[in-house]
């Protein structure tokens, strides 16, 4: 018998109408449909994929065993997570040595800051595999705001909130166009950079780009700091416009 | 009678499986299908959804006046290329205002570099418009290598390989991940600046990402410097793996 086949496969930015049509094919006929959620819930992944998934499919479902509670920096926080993707590759592995393809969800694209990527490593040499790429968050935050991002010779960068200000702050000086991503809690940060790069007065606010409760407005417009961990800033380039 | 809605509809990496399924549903539905191609051809947007229009579509193609002709710093490049980009405008208005929806095909992601920006800022205070977003051509290019590309908080700049190579190489120095758009006659001068930033080892060239003629290799490995224009080089990014 023969090895099962593992699909990585991107789900897009949550709009279940822009799976790519290759993607929606695989989640019909794949047998075992993998994907991360919290510990109780279903997960944003899993219900992207609603119309598409076939009942017969054999769901396995893989519960992140730390999301906030430990801080990124304590070493316990990467033992946990490490121990939880060796223990799930290991349970996909044994449903490819089974014989059986395995495809592992994926928001976005599965190669662009994708959880798929941590299994990925662990199973790529011993397994054949395919990558269907995914429309990213961020174009559908683009697209959502309506907001035409890179023009000509523009450079993008796309920065994680994350970073520490200086960082954040030297990279919006230096660049064109800009996509911020896991904002969060990050969010007063990410407003002094851009204030200091010149960059305030166009930025874009986007939070659920192309879902339900979507939301677009200039990030001057928005009063509160409060956004979720996958809302996007976006700055447009300004390139050559003939 | 109301005017038509226009749609700028991303086509992704040039695999017409890699299509959105909404892309799919827009292109066999909407009546009026307008696409960019070099003048006698045929045009690479085109050829991407053949299997998805119907034969009852009113096909408009829009034909480049200049490619290579003309030097892009010659003043005559820009006028010939915005006349022509206003002529198309009208063109599309004329079928917008005669109530018909009109859909401009646009490969990779819309407002990710792509042509249809410039009808797009022409037209959208005056018709209705929706994106719908597409894998852009870096993440068909990826999946293509099985490169994963950002991994917790990596940095990813996106650089024209068209820029300066001292613009290039800061760039370059400053990043964790990269990716080289653009390719073509730029290929010694990207080589030259990925060595001086310490990438160039573990840089990857890719041709023709998802398509017929797929190629994918290590850059030093790659003996000449041919590349298409829209080949792409990767360097991805080595952050955080629990």
């Amino acid at each position: 018998m023969s090895a099962g086949r593992l699909y990585g496969i991107g789900l897009g930015p949550g709009d279940p109408e822009l799976l790519t049509v290759k993607a929606a094919r695989l989640i019909k006929s794949v047998p075992v449909i993998a994907f991360f959620a919290k510990a109780g819930r279903r997960g944003n992944a899993r219900a992207i994929v609603d119309e598409w998934i076939p009942a017969t499919a054999q769901e396995m479902p893989l519960y992140y065993p730390v999301t906030t509670e430990i801080p990124v920096s304590d070493p316990a926080y990467n033992e946990s997570l490490a121990r939880f993707y060796e223990d799930s590759a290991q349970n996909i592995a044994a449903e490819l040595l089974a014989g059986r393809d395995v495809a592992i969800l994926s928001e976005g694209d599965p190669l662009f800051y994708g959880s798929f990527m941590h299994l990925y490593i662990r199973l790529k040499d011993r397994f054949a595999v395919t990558i269907v790429p995914g429309v990213t968050g961020m174009a559908g935050c683009w697209s959502a705001a309506g907001e035409a991002m890179t023009w000509g010779d523009d450079i993008l960068t796309v920065l994680p909130g994350t970073l520490p200000l200086e960082a954040l702050q030297a990279r919006l000086a230096s660049t064109d166009a800009a996509a911020i991503m896991k904002v969060g809690s990050h969010f007063a940060k990410i407003r002094t950079a851009l204030r200091a790069s010149g960059h305030y007065e166009r930025a874009i606010y986007v939070e659920r780009g192309t879902m339900a409760g979507e939301k677009v407005m200039l990030l001057k417009d928005k009063l509160d700091d409060v956004a979720p961990y996958f809302a996007i800033i976006l700055v447009s380039g300004q390139g050559r416009r003939p």
